[in-house]
């Protein structure tokens, strides 16, 4: 079975601080829109659990880990009070909290996959949960807190893109039979370095090709 | 069985009752946004209803109670047609509305906890899910009316406490053996006149300590 | 078996048809909103697939034809690539591109009824999940883009009545035993023909009465 890929123990760690990092990103974001402690909470679990929850509705895997695990569910109530008290020393360090983000979309974007391809899907469909587990957590977040998703503006440095190279290299690794405990660690620290490279570089994909000067001022 | 708390046709009412007064003030944003009477009828559907259809989507209640039972589907229509004639009259209400809108919080939140808890989750996330019942319709209505979820701003009336107050009490009494029939009205009245107060007195929840003064303009 | 309503080869192509015109209207929005090129397919896919995707996940249909087929899931990004190198010349042909999507409505309309209705789901529930397969990718791009639902607002011709008369002709004609192969073409034609009536003469549908003349002035 694929999802012994780590021990049971190591792989619910790593998904612990996956879902702590996710939860601070929402908490913050929660502050910077100057809502409540409820609606922090709310930002933070949405943020954590989402795209893990939309994979399981997708694959049929309800009630979903996110409903049945309770340190899925303590860990964004966690972040939520750090952020609560220590919201200017956790902004601070934000380039601290992008290094983590970074991680838990290398870990999201693999396990995901795994899962998904675990559940009977193909290795394609497999790989597109695997990315929408690691990014729709973000995109509900951008959604409830009532922003443009920072995942789909060009302004902002490549997100999509190494969860999508990471859940890529998975899916081969499944395909031709080399995906072990062990070597997890690469496609979950190719997407991570490609995030760190994302962020230090600013890259950016492209826009549509001729596109109207006009067009910029419409945003 | 807990469903059967109250007899089959009480408890049907009373759900009417509650999807009714949530389809009102879905259609009445609706109004307040210039939409046309089908955009009325759509807000209406999804504040009445949305909450009940996360749940079981999540509990793997499929179809959900939404699409198999006429009378949850034809009741906002109802509310849509009465706001359509008379929403001034209705706006003028507006009182009486937050009346059994807390109404309908108090008793999503008990029923939708006490049906997550028939499906086999555990006594926390049944309570989660009540609490996502009571308040899901209006994040969705917010969402499609484009508009900052009204349960996430601090400058609102406390809304979801009363609501996880209601579940947890809910949780609680199921848990010690003490939930049937007539005491369920404990957890419902809890939530019901937690939330009048909270509108009488305008109770807030705080926000994150040390919030620089900045950031109150960036909303 | 009524989904056999047409061979299976031919429903295919029609299905990717309307796919594909529904991920052009995505990406086209996308370059508007200024979204780089995996926003563009992002949006693409969404639009296309959403819609199936929610009746899917109604009607317990997991993994949802969206993740298990591999026209449907590269169908929008072609259209993405498209739209990509040639959008100026896309949006000059806008005309061309709505009286595809009106196609799309009206197949989707239908498909969409008599999918819901072969799982089990009552004619008006049926009816209602084909409405909601037909305009529910596109609900779901206007709000990942940002923007108020186009369905929703009153200054958009009618868009939602076509699909809804589409959806409750083929419900009528199942319970009437009359929807077979060629007879499908009856709801999907009027649908068709309806949407771009409606755009052709700007058919609007009415908002609430008595509407405060201050509301407009709102949105």
């Amino acid at each position: 079975m694929l999802t012994d890929l780590f021990s049971p123990s190591v792989q619910h760690s790593l998904d612990l601080a996956g879902i702590f990092v996710f939860a601070i990103s929402g908490a913050l974001l929660a502050v910077r829109k100057n809502f409540d402690v409820f609606g922090m909470a709310v930002l933070a679990e949405v943020t954590a659990l989402g795209g893990g929850l939309f994979r399981d509705l997708i694959i049929g895997a309800v009630p979903p880990a996110a409903f049945t695990d309770l340190g899925y569910f303590l860990m964004p109530l966690v972040a939520t009070l750090i952020v609560f008290f220590l919201h200017p020393e956790v902004e601070r360090i934000t380039r601290a909290v992008g290094v983590f983000d970074a991680a838990g979309l290398g870990l999201f974007c693999v396990s995901g996959t795994v899962k998904a391809y675990d559940r009977g899907l193909g290795l394609t469909f497999a790989a597109t949960l695997g990315l929408a587990t690691a990014v729709g957590g973000g995109v509900l977040r951008d959604i409830l807190a009532h922003e443009v998703p920072s995942l789909l503006r060009w302004d902002r440095d490549l997100y999509a893109v190494p969860a999508m190279v990471g859940a890529a290299i998975a899916a081969l690794m499944i395909r031709y039979h080399v995906l072990d405990g062990p070597t997890t660690a690469v496609p979950v620290v190719t997407a991570f370095v490609l995030r760190l490279l994302a962020m230090h570089y600013h890259w950016r994909a492209p826009r549509a090709w001729h596109r109207r000067s006009a067009a910029a001022e419409e945003l």
